[in-house]
């Protein structure tokens, strides 16, 4: 039976969300220093009490979580199973989760990554994961495919504005683009054939720091969502997006960690300060 | 107190544990294909009988075992405990473990990566893990350091076999040098200020793939380890390392993963053929 039409896409679940909720994705980042300042242990109980109380808090407010994989796997098997909880919570609270765990390898691997995180059924399966093309975007081919079957997404690597990463994304292939251009259009050819007629995204996203200021980078041909990181404690503004992304913007899934983290542990700072990041996001984001 | 004179340096004990047994890493591959080939289940249980068997049969002959994380991850919590019990195995066996799980990320993410990995009394801590430079090798110096520090190393993915990479690892620098020569490069630099006198390797490998064929790579200055994996069922023999990596053969730790799983289960058929392969192997790396 073609089940295809039975399942929505992750471009048009993504569109719906952040129609309604605004256009935002917050970082679940429990490192060390924010459970310290919580007040709780450096242990898989104190990780457990500010991831999902995070999620507790936030969870029918916020359309995106990007709980940040390293924080849960230095905790080993005790921190994944946090992490297998956080995600379900995510989605008991209907909003949508991006895993941040920028996989990238090839073959049989690649497909072990493919299952553990995009496939149903699976205990740590998201709606989204990060993605890293060293090993070249024609290796997540396969990632993609069972993604899109799922009406699930992924989010390559392009540019970042760490500065020691200008080596390798700003190197220059014969035609002369840059490696960060060449993912962005890979991605765009991979949405061009699974894009949903008048749908914004297709389900190949990238992801592009907000503090890289002005670039080259053509998202003109893109129709992916555009994970955009660095918003707030990192430096980025909502009035800076529109200045990296041009008429791109409409696109971009603005990205923040610290801003609203730092604002917790309780429920109501940590609902202020969501609340008013959406509302700078909307503001620019929103009416395109 | 100053202790770093009481920790053997990866490079040390790489290399006195390959003169001891051979130059040879063994993937530990767990994947479905190979559980139903040995009578296994596709579930956790499974996967603890193939890895740990693996390390049971072959722990005390082979120098290094590659555990591939996404082969565990795909089970989640549950699998994650079968892979700090697999890391827990191959050091009581007196064999070195090499984690291949090339994360690759920036700031406090990659220090959680190598709280994760790298750091002592963490469930999943390995003697290396390999990395992915996509967001520059500078934001590796961090893990690289604490690897160091404890007597550990890295692989930092350079030049892969798999045709798809190439417009990623040989794009050009302004400098001319491709993005994976400017990784070898790099990881020389930093094992000239940490390569013990007279030692072969410092703390920081690069991964060349074993059927990459004749290149322009230079390893003159690498001082240190090149995981070579490709060997055996992916077409690799001992024959080709020279041609590839000619007077830096040396360097090569050759690496299997099917060419010998697939000689199992009974622990009789895997060490027959981790012996062959061994001794391939120290025919042409040996005796450089």
């Amino acid at each position: 039976m073609n089940t295809e039409h039975l399942i929505s896409s992750y471009g048009e679940r993504l569109a719906a969300l952040t129609a309604e909720r605004g256009p935002l994705c917050v970082g679940v980042d429990p490192h060390p220093g924010l459970l310290a300042s919580w007040g709780l242990a450096g242990d898989a109980q104190g990780l457990e009490r500010c991831a999902r109380g995070m999620i507790d808090a936030l969870g029918g407010l916020v359309p995106v979580f990007k709980p940040q994989s390293a924080f849960f796997e230095a905790y080993g098997a005790a921190g994944i199973a946090v992490l297998e909880r956080t995600l379900a919570d995510i989605k008991a609270a209907g909003a949508m989760s991006l895993l941040d765990v920028k996989r990238g390898d090839i073959g049989s691997t690649m497909d072990a990554y493919a299952a553990a995180y995009l496939s149903d059924g699976s205990p740590l399966a998201a709606d989204a994961v990060t993605l890293s093309p060293y090993l070249g975007f024609g290796s997540l081919d396969g990632v993609i495919d069972l993604a899109d079957r799922g009406g699930r997404g992924v989010y390559v690597l392009a540019l970042t504005s760490n500065p020691e990463g200008a080596h390798v994304q700003r190197a220059l292939a014969p035609d002369g683009r840059t490696v960060a251009q060449i993912v962005i259009d890979e991605a765009a050819s991979r949405n061009a054939v699974r894009c949903k007629p008048g749908a914004r995204f297709g389900p190949v996203g990238v992801v592009v720091g907000a503090t890289i200021g002005p670039t080259t980078a053509d998202f003109t041909a893109l129709r992916g969502s555009i994970l955009a990181p660095g918003i707030g404690a990192q430096g980025g503004t909502a009035a800076d997006l529109p200045a990296v992304f041009r008429a791109a913007v409409g696109l971009v899934l603005p990205s923040t960690s610290r801003e609203v983290m730092s604002a917790g542990p309780t429920p109501a700072g940590l609902r202020a300060a969501a609340t008013r990041v959406l509302g700078e996001m909307k503001a620019v984001i929103g009416l395109r």
